[in-house]
């Protein structure tokens, strides 16, 4: 048997879907994209133009209808994620669905649940783990390189906060920002997080804080092979997008600096200069983008178990629940009191 | 009036006190070191041997009975600090006090208002406040070259732990080790720590574990103006001594990298190599000691406030107090639970 | 009138070639891949595929016939450039020729000339003017940021030597490899060498002196504005491409440092160790492939003069013939001595 | 037999003397400073004061005579060198003189016989050589590390040039600035220079053109070995002392890069900014004076050759004068033209 190659439709045309669409049409072996679709016929008809893509859609479940298309790619709002899911996978579609699955430990439960009856695949858009950068990390991590892993730290900083609409949908910055490095962490160490102790504040934008959110985050993450984490998020860093991990343990340290657009260094009076850090995610995770693509039509085209799986995606909003509640509460939040069935916190 | 040569008598001939002499004895303008003192005879002549020291003693009582010495540098154990302290203030000497002056909160409040009562300078010696790389930070941070400060990360490691015997008399890692994260959080941001959550573990060797003590700990804080911090700490970093610190807030980022002993870089087919960082503080601070010295003997002899102040000193034993509490109790603690007088937390 | 895209045929379908019509196929607006060409039947069909490029042709001039192709980039081998860009010339094609046009500084004269007459534009693949580090240090020499240049540094070393047979097709050293760094040293300082020193020789591999070629190279250059340069070459470094240039001048320095896959630091007890820089030059300037074909679109499009030209290409090649002669016969070599027409040396 | 301590005169209260001076007094195990000698009172005041040097004098050859003076330090002006060494060679005093020996390699041939007949020991001030940072690129080239070494680059840069009076007094920018490097390069290769070309030019300061010398410099040197070196030097850079070498060879390379008075990193809205290199010699060099002279203390003191001796002196003001002589005559020029003792060039 041969394999074929694999017939995408994208589900939402805005930003992340537009980046999906692009690597699709061209730069992923044993793809193509065939369809994409979008409520907003604008979103829908600039996304179109350029990718010569042969069909499009404004209503989803036609698009599971359509026999020549084997996997969808879900970038439509979060809120719609769970049952855009359940759909697909009634309807046997492969799914890639960005993250987060759901903001309800409950309804991913629920989602995973049926994915797995209806022998479809699930992969969660954690991109970052597909940076070649962080994957070197986690590839001196698993080869012993930095012995066993004593502190992890992570410094995950925004340019600038998103407006306040996308902030008052976004579930807070836990579930929608910290998440992503939720899942580093989980990922780096190959070691389930047991207790999360966070602190959050306003301090870049007051409006942030009308909406019920926090932009400043400091967070403390216990795991269940004895490491300790430290996680620190901004929504605003003026020098740009501030994207560091580092894994220190017995034998060493494996850690990411900054990625910038050049090389370049001016030399003056003044001092030493270079350049920031690449501005935004979209250039930063530019290749993790197309890399963690690729994975998937692997995984899908080889039969084999998806990188980041449906219990990747419930983790990391575990984690991220149990950090919102600690910070409402002022105290450690164990994940097993948000998610009963994950890793019970060593005794100590 | 002309400004007169500072005569001291350095008080403990370890390790540290050593360094003093030696700095007191050639390389500190206004100052001459008169007096050695150590209850340990090969301690003392190991020390006395090339600086060519006028006079030694045993008894450091009778140091503080000698005309000819204008001020003491307390280098002893830890649990004499506090009755060295009241003896010299007593005789009317100068005080420069190794960290940290006690290890109990009352203890340093009533030594503190004895040593106002007598007239007598006190400093402590958090040595790294004067590493020019800090200062360098700090100077930025006052110079608001980082706007409002939001997030403050130290991580501080090092090469390896200490033995048994001294982490048994240490007081733990927060009052040992940590305290000098304390007071550098305090330098840098110039604001009161409000509240401290710490988490600890063992993870280095067990043999300090069964000592009572940690060799890794994850710390945040919370500060009176608002902002969050992250410190990490650990007995032992393969890699040798890790020294960093950042201070992030809305106009930009100061921060300080590790020290090398050169600034070689290697090439081959394996990557490309560097020098770890300067191995111990002995070398990584070798600059900072001398130049707090100067400070101290400037700030006497010029009769304006030490750098460092008595309350400095208690400020960060209370920190660590709380941090330690904290990993006893599970919970955050605030800095008025262990010492009232402090900065209350802000109504959120 | 509107802008209409510029279809394009490939000429020469190995590594360079491949480089040029991926790019043309997707990633350049204005542009489309009409038709590849190549003589070997394998080459062709190898590129060809994935390409979906609607012609094929074994025969450049049946390229040259055909009025759907608008615009050819010349990817054969160097002997052959000369006429292939007659004929194209003469069939009313944009050209865009990989460097070198020829070796004959009389045939690249005659070239020049006749495209003029002809009225294309002719456009030499100096593709590391367009890589965004270098032409970043380019901006800040022609902000004046660095002041009046007062010298040029460029390391140029490959990771490994070409095949002999390409070796001995090349032209040698200075026409094949340092004839980079000499149309950098132009685009860099904007402004004239005038003379030449050379000193080379064989210690990679004495396979390449026995082809009569060198293997390390160190140039001295000097420039009509007075500046000095230094250029090293050697044709194999064993940690990587080795890819730096610095213009330092009356008001400072701005240099290009090299370029690594990913940015992670491993540190042990042995030292800081990082990625080697990337392999080679597929790696280094795929993006200055990619914005040099663009900027030939735009140019043509527009009707602008491109940034690289027939001058160009010809003064690069002026500056490695002296170059080879400075080495055979031992002393600086004036480029008016190679090409009377070029600008003279200022009189000291 | 126990050793003694090496009693020390210094000759001359300049700068570098009273380097030497304040080292020998306090710093150097095995030596002690008992004298110093400058012909201006107010020097020899100004350097006395501080130090508690036993003797002054205005006549080094008062100092020759005192029999409580085992070994001198020369750092009189340039011209008088010769002078002062055959009458310390005479008096039987150890040696230690400030680079140059001489301009004229006669007269320094002649010195050197002289001394190894009175059988004293002659050590010559290249103090870069005990640089921590530049002795590990030795080490890592000596162990093989580099493997065949194929290219030299030394970058040599000074803040500022000297005063008119100093340029027209120095013997030019090659005897008086580059021969450190020229010595460098002999250190860093352990292989003599056998060819040199020079290209100089006045591009910083017209004044140093009047008073004959140049100010910008780049240099190809030959070596016995087959391996190539590029030296460039500028009397002027903005941003302050650039002080870089790499060892190019055939396993890896081994570089220095400049080293700085911090390791602090501001990050802001315009880049990343770090602190310029140490300020001058005096700064960057502090560490590396002080390593020389317990260098030669500990060859006078264990009978072992001093690791830069007379040879050492003579060799690189032998390619400092044919580099000279380069630029003069436009010409690459063997060093045997200008010391015919030298090694010869291979034949090629």
């Amino acid at each position: 048997m041969t394999t074929r190659t694999l017939r995408f439709a994208v589900l939402g045309a805005g930003r992340i879907g537009r980046i999906h669409a692009g690597n699709l049409a061209h730069r992923i072996p044993g793809a193509q994209l065939t369809a994409l679709c979008d409520v907003i016929p604008e979103n829908l008809a600039a996304a179109a133009a350029g990718l010569a893509v042969p069909k499009t859609f404004s209503d989803y479940r036609e698009v599971l209808r359509d026999p020549e298309v084997d996997a969808v790619v879900i970038c439509t709002p979060t809120n719609t994620h769970s049952q855009v899911i359940l759909d697909a996978a009634a309807a046997g579609k492969q799914i890639f669905c960005e993250k987060p699955i759901d903001l309800s430990i409950g309804k991913i439960q629920a989602i995973n649940e049926e994915v797995r009856r209806r022998g479809v695949r699930l992969m969660v858009g954690f991109n970052r783990r597909f940076d070649p950068t962080f994957e070197k990390v986690r590839e001196l991590v698993a080869a012993g390189k930095v012995g066993e892993p004593h502190i992890l730290r992570i410094t995950s900083r925004d340019p600038g906060p998103p407006p306040e609409e996308y902030i008052r949908a976004s579930g807070g910055i836990f579930l929608d920002m910290t998440i992503h490095d939720f899942d580093m962490a989980r990922y780096l160490l190959a070691s389930e997080v047991t207790e999360v102790y966070a602190r959050a504040a306003v301090l870049v934008d007051p409006a942030i804080g009308k909406a019920g959110d926090w932009d400043t985050a400091v967070v403390t993450l216990s795991f269940a092979n004895g490491a300790l984490g430290a996680i620190d998020n901004s929504r605003k860093a003026a020098y740009g997008y501030d994207q560091r991990v580092e894994v220190f343990g017995s034998a060493g340290m494996a850690a990411a600096r900054n990625q910038t657009p050049d090389t370049h260094v001016y030399c003056d009076g003044a001092g030493i200069h270079s350049a920031q850090p690449l501005h935004f995610f979209l250039e930063r995770y530019a290749e993790s983008y197309l890399r963690e693509m690729r994975a998937f039509v692997d995984a899908v085209t080889r039969q084999r178990p998806v990188p980041v799986d449906g219990n990747d995606g419930l983790m990391a909003v575990a984690i991220a629940v149990a950090a919102a509640q600690s910070v409402a509460e002022r105290r450690p939040v164990k994940l097993t009191e948000v998610y009963p069935r994950s890793v019970p916190c060593p005794a100590v």
